[in-house]
């Protein structure tokens, strides 16, 4: 399709940004019909391959956008004509929610929306439709009743999970920026391995109500983009806010803390390599890197995160247990019957060795302008049934603080590898101003070539 | 309605607790649609009075009853039969659900059931209806669209809120059993209020998936009774298990601290007279009591809690608030434009000062069998409107510990005044194994009559 009608130049409609078409509908330069029809043949002609969307209707989206056009210039919202693809654990009044799960296989809509979804509708965004998710945003290894999702880049690899279908429609150009959530490493891990920005906010920045629950303490509600820019869009939409505004971030003399963590050992080439090529670039163009280490007992955080979700989901998934267990992915039955063993005394503990690292954390973050830390081990692993490997992440979940990846470099099989910026609660508008200066740097320096489009399964 | 069927002497049916109920009813003595029958007949002699019902539906009731009693012998749940009223802020897939809020009027049900619900389907409950809430369990003056709900002992006094309905409605033995919410004082305020046990487990021990969210932080699933079985019953069917099962509590020789906190001053002739009588009977039983005086910082926890909910209203609310701000009562506009200035500073620092106290909470704790603390200032207040004051039960929501209102004591105007007992965390099961030894002690002397029936308005 072309795009004539925007006068945006060398790039195909479906291709702008979520800020860049958010602001031609707004001016009416743009139709939403006009737009949702470049993502759909987008969509049609990639759909076979990637299998993001577990809930797409052309019709229900086209009424949308014919609605959205109706609305005076003037009257429009901050996200007006936005599509976004929601992840399939959140209530969306017109859309089945499935969970990917055999106990909720209706197709009928539980009619209301999530609390995160009135926002979206409320600011004029248009809900696209739901996006593949593991079982209850829950199992690592997929369990997939529904379609298998496979990685933007490679049709044998994994998209990561559990916002699997979030990740890798946005990342796919698919769409422009998507909701995710994330217990573990569940919108980390899909943006890594598929290559787009993934940003999991101060815990509690967006209200979980409607959105199938884990564990309380860890879920947190997100989101995929390809530009920084949308990511503000989402952030403001939602209304979150630093307690003073973001200053303006340059790179030469800041200072920026380079954190392996205690879990550098499963640091695989590639972001052993990212690692390297990203020092190297910001200390050439003048930050002051310092190599932060933890004090010890951050190297405990995955362990009491594991203690918080197998206890918190013994109590979540109770009722979906007792309808039917033989409908559940052995994980979520262990965690129902106890299977660990650990105990209320255990949990007590997690709960408030976690809670005492959160304001060392916020501290140690204090000295630095960000802190970088790995994403994932390496680019996305070969296979679909496992979505990958949450140790990277785990440690910000559970310490709520913000927390971007970032992408900008390759690994070995040309797959995307990025980074993540992490930094104290609430500083997620400093963040994502941060994340835009390193980000470009990264994109532009940090790859020898270009991200492979997908590739075909022989 | 007589009870030949059943044997019991000197009750009516609809008198029996939950616990005696079930029983009948699993061995088959009593049918489900014979005692649901007497319980709508008081249910309908007594709502013109007490109005505690959004939503109740004698057909849905009469087929859920017969459905159960279909059931074989042998084959029935734990909680066979027993019917339960539920806050109207948690889904329920057959029954509507409204907030008491403008914005959800719709009598259509949202088809999914909050996971609260799903365990109480999967034991064998009968949901028998919808209970009245303040709007979305917030507001203290109740912003009544629906029903305004009197007190079950007094027609001009407020049963107190948020579980205004589910509170009144076992007070006034129309149902054994409700679920409420808390997150200021909205199980322990209402239970007081209208002289039954509340019990709020330690946070997170019930699923809030489906359920109204206020405040992550502190939003609390409950239970309402009138006795301290039908509450054992529902922590098994939740599958709420402390490390160790509970000891025996007898009174003598038992460690019992009263602690009046900080906030003693609000505490009005009702609760004083009741706190030294508790004391009298303790002593004279053989209890070794101790005054307890907490930490100087303890007397911070209130300014924390409010702190809390207002910033985490602000995302909780954002989604109603801009669909329509004008259908939202003044105190949760407040929240989401930010009215009390709060911090993001501040917010950290309530969340990381309740957290420490959480553990120095459960060592004081644990030096005690239990801790004795004010539910409210006095007997319920006169007056409809306003639910009355949570001053007292902001801290222990905060402090994510179990706490149970227990009845038995009267004030000036000859209105139930209890008593809340206190212990650390994950310590559910212990604490009403020593409820149910206190709670017969007051209530047998306590008092120095009984509570009055329900007083009609001139």
């Amino acid at each position: 399709m072309a795009n004539k009608q925007t006068g945006i130049e060398h790039r195909t409609l479906h291709e702008l940004s979520g800020a860049e078409a958010v602001s031609l509908m707004q001016s009416g330069e743009l139709t939403c019909e006009t737009y949702v029809t470049a993502l759909l043949a987008r969509v049609a002609e990639r759909d076979a391959a990637v299998r993001a969307w577990v809930h797409l209707d052309k019709a229900q989206i086209m009424n949308q956008a014919q609605d959205l056009d109706r609305v005076p210039v003037g009257q429009r919202g901050p996200l007006h004509g936005l599509p976004v693809g929601i992840k399939d654990i959140m209530l969306t009044k017109d859309m089945p929610t499935q969970y990917n799960s055999k106990l909720f296989e209706s197709t009928e809509p539980i009619a209301t929306d999530a609390a995160a979804i009135a926002v979206l509708r409320a600011r004029g965004a248009l809900i696209f439709g739901k996006t593949t998710t593991t079982e209850f945003a829950s199992s690592k290894q997929g369990n997939w009743h529904q379609n298998l999702t496979r990685n933007a880049h490679a049709e044998d690899r994994t998209p990561g999970g559990s916002s699997s279908g979030s990740g890798a429609a946005v990342a796919d150009v698919q769409i422009p920026v998507a909701l995710g959530t994330q217990t573990g490493g569940s919108i980390i891990r899909p943006a890594a391995f598929n290559g787009c920005y993934g940003f999991k906010p101060t815990w509690g920045a967006v209200s979980r109500e409607g959105i199938g629950q884990w564990s309380t303490t860890n879920d947190t509600c997100g989101f995929f983009s390809r530009t920084i820019d949308d990511l503000k869009l989402l952030l403001d939409a939602y209304s979150i806010e630093d307690d003073t505004p973001p200053r303006q971030f340059t790179i030469k003399s800041s200072r920026i803390a380079f954190c392996k963590t205690s879990l550098w050992p499963n640091a695989g080439p590639g972001t052993q390599s990212a690692w390297e090529k990203a020092k190297t670039l910001l200390t050439t163009e003048g930050a002051q890197i310092t190599d932060l280490e933890l004090p010890e007992d951050f190297s405990h955080l995955n362990d009491w995160h594991d203690i918080i979700i197998a206890k918190e989901g013994q109590a979540s998934f109770l009722g979906a247990y007792l309808a039917d267990k033989s409908k559940l992915e052995d994980s979520i039955q262990g965690h129902v019957e106890d299977r660990k063993k650990y105990t209320r005394k255990q949990q007590s503990e997690a709960y408030d060795n976690c809670a005492r690292l959160r304001s060392v954390w916020d501290s140690i973050a204090g000295q630095y302008e960000v802190v970088v830390v790995p994403s994932v081990p390496d680019e996305a692993p070969l296979g679909l049934e496992w979505t990958g490997d949450m140790s990277f992440n785990s440690m910000w979940t559970v310490l709520h603080c913000p927390v971007i990846h970032v992408p900008g470099f390759k690994g070995q099989s040309g797959m995307p590898v990025g980074l993540s910026l992490v930094s104290a609660r609430f500083t997620d508008q400093q963040l994502l101003e941060t994340a835009q200066v390193i980000g470009q740097l990264w994109q532009e320096k940090g790859s020898d070539g270009t991200i492979p489009e997908n590739k075909k399964l022989e």
